[in-house]
């Protein structure tokens, strides 16, 4: 099979043996993002269109690909799902002649206990790509990014999710409040970081620990460098704050650097963490591959 | 006496009798921003030249043309401080031929329990300015703003201050965010403010809550008029609900657009709320100014 991981901003293709092992990768700064006039077709086969002309191998695509921006909108599917309930859930794309046929994975959506949603997008297939390892039980996992994702899997299954838009805020924050006329982008300051992190267990609030970051640069307290470490480790101590208040073990997943900062705010609140394979996406393409073909 | 309340955007200023009656007023878009090369004196005298030739009258300033960017930085007063605390730390200016003399008054500075400093600059006048008429005893006061400040008043003094970025991150999040994305400016909507200001008090922090703003938006329960005030009433809840732990009533200073925002959320908590006259700075002017004179 060929497995396509199609995001905002990149562009990643597995061709897969019977096995599920990984014969050849490429990858590209090819996310919709740049992709015009909805040539979506085009930017596949630009890609691996040598692949698709080695057979009849199926094509799945996971990511922003299917959201409205995307090739073709994947409907969010609700929770709980495994990865059969996904694979019985694409969403078909046609492109050529002869014609050439793709599947796209939905998205997952979730309520929680005052009705307000909850949406994902790409994660879904990495966490049924590490689901089989973990084995039954109960798992936290945390995909730690712009927009973090805390999933609960039970069983094999994603029981229920949420998002907290911690990476995002960093951003912004640093590129467009008057925190980021203080901070200069510097080596990582871990002293600065875990200084943010604590804060996050005081009282006050993130509005009131945020203007504390300007308020403790005027005062001298706060050099440039350390201000911006100070500004992550605050935010990710209100996210962990909040994420893991009955969690005890918590499986990481995702940029080596980020899953260090969040594993070490983690440690420091008592927490065991385990780090997984951040390829695990072509593996949750395979899964559901597999459910689909055996479904048939 | 002249008063002069001179922040970042605008300039005020007031012309007052020996009893702090105001005779004149004049205003404009003349802010410490708009004042170029440390042209401060000149600014000053092509706004009242007229008034500063009728004789030997004190001119008293206070915002941020005593901060570093300003005219000449006036430094943070730690609390608690009363009027005569101010009066006896003004910084002085001087220019032209024959000399002329202004002051400057300072901010203010406070630590929390945990050593981590706040600061204020310009709203210490305001303050001072209506703590006669409040007396006795102790009064919690909120200027919601950009960067809102939480006041306690103890016999006139100001005892200590919490800063809130709300207004801040208000603005930052919908110009530069994924949120702003669903949202458009439209008529205020108090049903999809009270809905964010009651999500406040939800579990989750407000990393989560944002994006459920964009989470909502996608399932189409949130329409881009509502997810602005939406945000709004979310922002100021999570200040509020950190703010007004002990306190039973408020008293509102500030633009009377977002007093109302304020009133409107704290009433709904229970909290009784008195709105004060916006234009207390130039009283406090007066109350520092006959403090110094007095002192003499």
């Amino acid at each position: 099979m060929i497995a396509i991981d199609w995001g905002t901003t990149g562009f990643r293709a597995f061709r897969l043996d019977a096995a599920g092992h990984v014969v050849e990768r490429r990858e590209a700064a090819l996310g919709i993002l740049a992709v015009h006039d909805q040539r979506f077709a085009e930017a596949l086969e630009s890609q691996v269109g040598d692949w698709l002309n080695l057979g009849v191998a199926p094509v799945l695509m996971s990511g922003m690909v299917g959201s409205r921006q995307g090739w073709r909108e994947a409907a969010y599917l609700p929770c709980p799902v495994g990865a059969s309930d996904v694979g019985a859930h694409l969403t078909e794309v046609q492109w050529g002649s002869p014609t050439r046929v793709g599947w796209i994975v939905p998205g997952l959506i979730t309520r929680d206990a005052s009705g307000i949603h909850d949406v994902l997008r790409g994660e879904e297939t990495q966490i049924l790509g590490i689901a089989a390892d973990l084995g039954p039980g109960e798992h936290a996992v945390c995909l730690p990014g712009t927009h973090s994702k805390w999933i609960t899997l039970r069983d094999g299954r994603i029981i229920t999710f949420r998002t907290f838009m911690t990476g995002e805020l960093f951003a912004v924050l640093r590129d467009h409040s008057i925190l980021g006329r203080t901070m200069r982008h510097g080596a990582d300051d871990f002293t600065a970081f875990d200084a943010g992190v604590q804060r996050a267990s005081a009282p006050g609030g993130l509005p009131h620990h945020l203007f504390g970051i300007r308020a403790e640069s005027l005062a001298g307290r706060l050099d440039p460098e350390a201000a911006a470490q100070y500004l992550s480790g605050l935010l990710i101590g209100h996210e962990l704050r909040e994420a893991v208040r009955s969690t005890t073990a918590v499986h990481l997943l995702g940029a080596p650097a980020l899953v260090d900062r969040y594993a070490r705010a983690l440690r420091t609140r008592g927490i065991a963490v385990e780090i997984l394979d951040p390829d695990a996406a072509v593996r949750g393409l395979f899964h559901i591959a597999r459910s689909r073909s055996g479904a048939r």
